[in-house]
Order: C-alpha cells, then sequence, then structure tokens
C-alpha cells in the first residue's frame, strides 16, 4: 500500500507528495512542525502537542492552519488513511509559496501545511534494551529553542555526530558555562548525585518538551517530587541515573555519556519507575482520562 | 513568458518546480544557497561564489551536487531560458529525500539542487536614491554563521522587524558585548569617527561575503586602506558613514540607523568613492579582467 500524505487540502501519495521550491519552508525553514506519537490509534498528548504548534506558530506571527478541532480530524484521517495505528504522526507548517525575499510575503498567502504518518517498532517492553548512549556537545543553536522551527541544522549535525560514536543522541551544553541545556530533540533529565530528578527549568534556552510536561503531571498525580533546576556537565559526570524523554522516546535511560556509564552504567531505580509509569500514560492516559 | 527553473536535472515551468515534502531541505533546512548578481549577462564574481558554496556544503558535509564547470554551465543555461540578462540567481542545495530522521541518510542520496532566475531593477546609478535605513537589533543567529545554510528563520524576522520600522536592514549585535556582527543579510561596515573603513574580521561568527571579499580587492587594488576592526553600537552611533554589501545590495549607503542620521544623515564622500568603484567592478569587473 502506497502511504498517504496530506497536503495543503489534499491527500496524495506520499512519493508525488510535492511542495513548490519556493515554498518559504524550503527556501528560509520559516515553518513549525510537531512530532506526534500515535498508539493503538491514539495520538498520546495531542492537545499539548496542538497547543505547542499553536504558540510555536504564534512566536513567528503565522496563524494556525485551520482550527485545532479541524486539525485534529485531518491527523486521524491521516492515519485512517494510512491504516497505521502505532506509528509517528508529523506534520509541519509553513509561511507558503511566495517571490524569495526575506520578510514575510507583502501579500499575504495562505500557510501551507503538510501532515504523514509511519509506522514503528511496538512500544518498548524491555527496558534494559531502551538503554543507550549518549555524547555531549556544544549547544550552537540559535537564541530562541522555544520555538519548535524547521531550522534543524544545528540538531542533524548534533545527531549525526552521535550516530557516529554509537550514540543515540547529543546532550547539549552551554560552552560558556558548561551547563546542559537539553538533547539534540529530546528532553535531558538526570537523578543527581543526591538522589533528586532533575531537569532544566523552561525559558527560551530550551524547547517546552511535551513529554516533558506529561512526564512531569504523572508525577505530580504518583507524588514523586522533581526539580527544574539546571545542571552541569560535572553534575551529569556525578550523577546516579539519567534519561531522556521525547515523542519519539518516552522514558528512555541513558547510561552512557560520551563512552562513560552513568552511576553504575546500569538502568537505574528511579528510571524504571518513570519508564512504567510513562508506559502506563502512554497506554491508558491514566491521568487524562480520571 | 513562464519562468523555468532548474530542479534536479530537469529545467521546469517555475510555478511546477516541486520537491519532494521529504527533501530535508524542506524538514531539516539542511541545505546550503547561494545569490549571484547577473549583471549584462555576465555572473558578477561567480567564482566567489561557487567557491564558498563549496566551502558551505563541505561544512556539513556534503558534496557538490556536480563540478563548479557543469554547475557553471547550468547557471548560464537557467538566464539563457529565462531570457534574463539582469538578474539574481539562486541556487540550493540540500541532502536530498529521505525518510524523516535528523542524521544523515544511512544510505546516501543524492543532493537536491534547485536554480532560479529572476529579473531585477537596473543597477542604481543614483547613490542618494540608493542610500537607506537600518535598525538594530540582538542577533540571535546559532554559531556557525559562516556557514550559508537555509536555516534563516531569525535572519527572516529580523528583516521583517526591520522593514516594520521602514528599514531595509537590520544590524546585529551580540547581546552580551554590544559589538556589531553584521546585518540580517549583509556585511556591515562603517567609517568610524577617525575616518577609517572598518568591517568585522572573519570567523564562525559572520559569513564570509562575496561581495565584502571582491570590494576588499578593488580597495586593494586601489590603494584605499580598511582595517577589518570589530565596532561596538557605540562606535557605530559615532561614525561617520555607514554602507552595506552583499550580491543584492552592491555597495548601498545606509544614512540612518535606528531613526538616527548617521555623521550629518547624508550620503558621505567614502562610500561615494566605494560605490562608484564597486558599479567599475560589476560593470567590467576590472580587476579580474586586469
Amino acid at each position: 500500500m502506497s502511504k498517504i500524505a496530506y497536503v495543503n487540502g489534499r491527500y496524495v501519495r506520499q512519493s508525488d507528495a510535492a511542495v513548490n521550491i519556493e515554498d518559504r519552508g524550503y527556501q528560509f525553514g520559516d515553518g513549525i512542525y510537531e512530532v506526534v506519537h500515535l498508539y493503538a490509534g491514539r495520538y498520546v498528548d495531542e492537545a499539548l502537542h496542538l497547543a505547542r504548534l499553536e504558540r510555536s506558530l504564534g512566536e513567528i506571527r503565522l496563524p494556525m492552519p485551520m482550527s485545532r478541532a479541524a486539525l485534529s480530524l485531518v491527523l486521524r484521517e491521516v492515519a485512517r488513511r494510512n491504516r497505521v495505528t502505532e506509528g509517528l504522526l508529523y506534520m509541519q507548517v509553513t509561511r507558503g509559496v511566495a517571490r524569495r525575499d526575506h520578510p514575510f510575503p507583502a501579500k499575504p498567502v495562505p500557510p501551507a501545511l503538510v501532515v504523514t504518518v509511519k509506522r514503528i517498532p511496538p512500544y518498548p517492553t524491555d527496558i534494559e534494551k531502551w538503554q543507550s548512549a549518549c555524547i555531549t556537545l556544544p549547544d550552537l543553536r540559535w537564541a530562541r529553542r522555544d520555538i519548535k522551527s524547521t531550522n534543524l541544522l544545528p540538531n542533524v549535525l548534533a545527531r549525526q555526530a552521535a550516530r557516529e560514536q554509537g550514540a543515540i543522541e547529543a546532550i547539549l551544553y552551554d560552552e560558556a558555562t558548561g551547563m546542559v541545556t537539553e538533547g539534540a530533540a529530546t528532553t535531558f533529565w538526570i537523578v543527581d548525585a543526591q538522589g533528586a530528578i532533575r531537569t532544566r527549568f523552561q525559558d527560551q534556552v530550551i524547547l517546552p518538551g511535551c513529554t516533558r510536561a506529561a512526564l512531569m503531571a504523572e508525577l505530580k498525580a504518583a507524588g514523586i517530587p522533581w526539580d527544574e533546576r539546571p545542571f552541569s556537565l560535572e553534575d551529569l559526570r556525578a550523577a546516579r541515573e539519567a534519561f531522556i524523554t521525547s515523542a519519539t522516546s518516552f522514558v528512555r535511560p541513558i547510561t552512557k555519556v560520551d563512552g562513560a556509564p552513568v552511576g553504575d552504567g546500569k538502568v537505574g531505580p528511579v528510571v524504571r519507575r518513570l519508564f512504567e509509569l510513562f508506559a502506563r500514560h502512554v497506554k491508558g492516559d491514566l491521568r487524562n482520562a480520571a
């Protein structure tokens, strides 16, 4: 079966799905995107993702291409037409097609909307197999990482560097201060030397992670404390446990950083608990359903 | 007559010219571009632009899509098919089409190449009409501005802010130090309070401007000294004259910054001389022809 994509109002074969070369997404990266996990036919944390999409668009002064409710129907239709129930939804909104010039088109053009979905392997059940390695790299990205834009070249280069070192993610840090910001496409967390669950507080320096927010809500509901306090590379090296979160990583143990073990190099008890907590969130959306 | 674009080996009507939605240029801004001025049927400083293209591609580990000689033929053919002799050439190379994943495609795919040309108004002859205004803004871009990538969202936002304030360009500065970097899409120069022609030295913080390099060669040939020394916003406010250079600006006097006049607010003698010098470069390519 051919894959089907939604492109600007039409459902088309993905191999034929195209945008004009003067789409501002192609020439300027003038666009916003979201990735949503589809589990058992349901988009996980969909409301968080649609809210973040609208927020990012607002920050670059783009309107939503349609209402959240209408967009939600498109997301469902893309999954249905592709007969995918376990997958990753990708959507991208750009400032449309216009003669190339840096400022916004003088005569407004409709934003472009592209939606695709792809199958992914079954949700991880064996946390031992889900553990992975990271490297660390200076954070070279622009100043507004809170905007989920398609200006992803630094992220691409960081992820490529990680892959070449047998790692799945690059943990980025501010070169001037040595403080960790986040992963190239994930939120990064540690269980510090004192046992505290820590991740950086939210501002323009990092992306407002939807999985981060969903996990925090579950932590709160479960009465598990956490601390939104930045940490340094040194803190990371002294950490007992580490993990990443994202719509594609869920809660993923990081047991090796730059080739050295995190803590004793094994999946720790805190990450194990959070992995299970988040699996329940994904599978039952317990808190939202409650 | 329809405009004709070159897209991945084919000459097609520009209105139909399209790339797949999974072109990495569209989803990641994983690409490099160049803009070249076409004057009287000749590409100005073409060798500099092709060398910079190859350098930028190398920095993100992309090969040239074809040899410089072959590419040069494509540029000529695009101009010929569009019957344009005064215009702007745009070319963009991206990492091709692959299933979305941040790292480079595991199986290499051919890079994508898009080339277009558009007509522009005649070369400015009246420097008084060519003078313009700038605003100043913090430089929010990533750390590798020496790479001419299509990750241009910060540049788009800066240019839009400029336009909304009746200016043509935003002069960017390092927020921590107050030192000017460059324009959002131009090199920025001043004639300082002591009469020295100054622009920032070249490193990863600014783009290696082709027009900057061409002007410097002409300055050298003409025995006019200049100083590659960074300057602050304060130096700019005390400057006698200011101007920008780029493939689309040539030498363009900036007589107003943030609403205040530069020097006496009139086109000054140094900028006038350099404007004429560069016009001779464009029209006769004097130095290269010599």
